[in-house]
């Protein structure tokens, strides 16, 4: 089994459906705002993953089509708006939303995405699972904002502790994860309690996604992964990497990693500095490691599949999310 | 029948079951955004009108509580959005979110008070109705984003129809008072029938309040309001009155509106010289003419109800929307 080709072909097909959703036109601009990440491409992990669970269930894959399709305007709501409050400037190698079209129309495109994530639910044809998915939709997307939201306050913070991180992503990234898994499955399968163990198991995948995405935004190199380098640590963004280096640094290390991190103004030396200091403390490579646990953890959830292609793919996407280089 | 009486018990219950929905608080920053402007009180027209019209049907309007909230809590975040994109510094005489807590939070906020509207809906008992509710709000929602990007795409041009200004107000304002009125009906009567007619009424009556909203803001002063007064003119909104005005100026009046409106830095005297203007070519008592036929129309809708306290309201309510002073 080919991972890359299992998840092209399965990202192909959702690309279209996803466009299909987008098809509407006056007022131009705001639509044109509103399709502008979306079409961007990405890795649309959150699509794939609730295909994956649904024919894990030997559901047909076609029947998650919509739900699918909610998840990546919701991930896309949310990032455009993330993009305005961070102030970023690129995202998946393109100008970011607000920078195209202004923090206004950003704005406006995102709630557009957002409201519209219920109304394609509604295209999932049993009614008790739309009621129960868009349900926890808005439930989840409210903790997103509060993963957010402690996400910024932590960047104004010295101190973090490791489960206020851990809590912190489990909210911003994991929850969206653990909804794609267990609506595919409640739509493929129709088991509640092969549901519940699907959602751990994406709920462990995100939270080791989030690990490795972190990581990759200080080892990658801009071009590999579309994004502003170095700006987490302009931004004084609390990681897990940086949480361990505080933690663990010489009183000199700890004095330096303080001046650089959260210095808008900090120069491309000064990142280098924080990296090689970062590498030294062993801060790398013990985000890697916490990134693999919940690696295994997302793996030994899939005990309750019986063996398929889909379940292969589930344990090598778990694989992925912490070996892939962007 | 006091209207006012009627209206303040209403709001008076309403306050205290809005406040049970917002009591969380962590991140307490995030829920303090959130809780601002729904605290600082405002009308409560939409939540009112669903209680009146599940009230009409011989509903009991606590079972209309938890669809009231929601509407109230999409409204808000409308505006808590929409007071960000105007840059607006003032609403219902407090800060508005974004000047009291900043950008970031006002987003966050605002899109945590809409992910909330659809979890507060499922209290609605009824699962068939909360399924039709929620994809009525998500769609009307979609509404209220082209109707505010129209509005916003007016401001930068200098000439807009009649009919193109009614289609931005009927997205904007006149859809949520429609599923008010609608939702509530339905909650109340299970008429599908009648609650057409009373979403058709909540139509009107929302064009109506809109048009004498805009009124409003030029002939009131910034105490009665609390808002900000003439800002509409400094950001060249195209209301009715603007719209009548352009079309009916002397070559010379039509001059001089040019120049003002839009200019953000107008003087008093500036806002001033324009409303002179309005009045000389007669486009305030246009508007209030154009506001009272919506309101008469609005009143028709209610044939299909047999008289009632709660109907006598409804119909006292349109006479107020378009009389009232704030």
């Amino acid at each position: 089994m080919d991972l890359k080709e299992e998840l092209q072909s399965r990202r192909a097909f959702f690309d279209t459906k996803l466009m299909d959703y987008l098809q509407k036109d006056y007022p131009r601009k705001l639509y044109d705002a509103a399709r502008h990440l979306p079409q961007a491409g990405g890795k649309r992990l959150r699509p794939i993953l609730a295909m994956l669970a649904c024919e894990a269930l030997e559901g047909k894959p076609e029947r998650v089509v919509p739900f699918s399709v909610a998840l990546e305007l919701t991930h896309n709501f949310t990032l455009v708006h993330d993009d305005v409050m961070d102030k970023a400037r690129l995202r998946r190698n393109t100008p970011t939303v607000h920078v195209e079209y202004g923090e206004p129309l950003a704005l406006l495109a995102g709630d557009l995405l957002f409201a519209k994530s219920f109304e394609v639910i509604y295209d999932v044809s049993d009614a008790e699972i739309v009621h129960e998915l868009c349900l926890k939709l808005s439930r989840h997307t409210q903790e997103i904002c509060e993963g957010q939201q402690l996400d910024m306050e932590f960047e104004q913070r010295n101190h973090v502790s490791e489960d206020e991180y851990l809590d912190m992503i489990e909210k911003k990234t994991a929850r969206l994860f653990d909804l794609a898994a267990y609506g595919g499955a409640l739509i493929g399968g129709r088991s509640k309690q092969k549901a519940e163990a699907l959602a751990t198991y994406g709920r462990y995948l995100g939270l080791a996604f989030q690990i490795w995405d972190d990581y990759l935004d200080l080892s990658a190199n801009e071009e590999n992964l579309g994004k502003d380098i170095g700006n987490d640590i302009r931004n004084g963004k609390k990681t897990l990497i940086v949480i361990h280096a505080f933690e663990n640094a010489s009183r000199q290390d700890h004095k330096k990693l303080i001046e650089i991190l959260g210095d808008k103004n900090a120069t491309t030396t000064d990142i280098q500095t924080v990296v090689r200091l970062f590498k030294k403390i062993g801060s790398l490579s013990y985000a890697q490691q916490v990134a693999h646990r919940f690696c295994e953890q997302a793996k030994e959830q899939l005990h309750v599949l019986s063996d398929s292609d889909p379940k292969n793919i589930l344990l090598a996407l778990a694989d992925y999310s912490t070996s892939r280089k962007k």
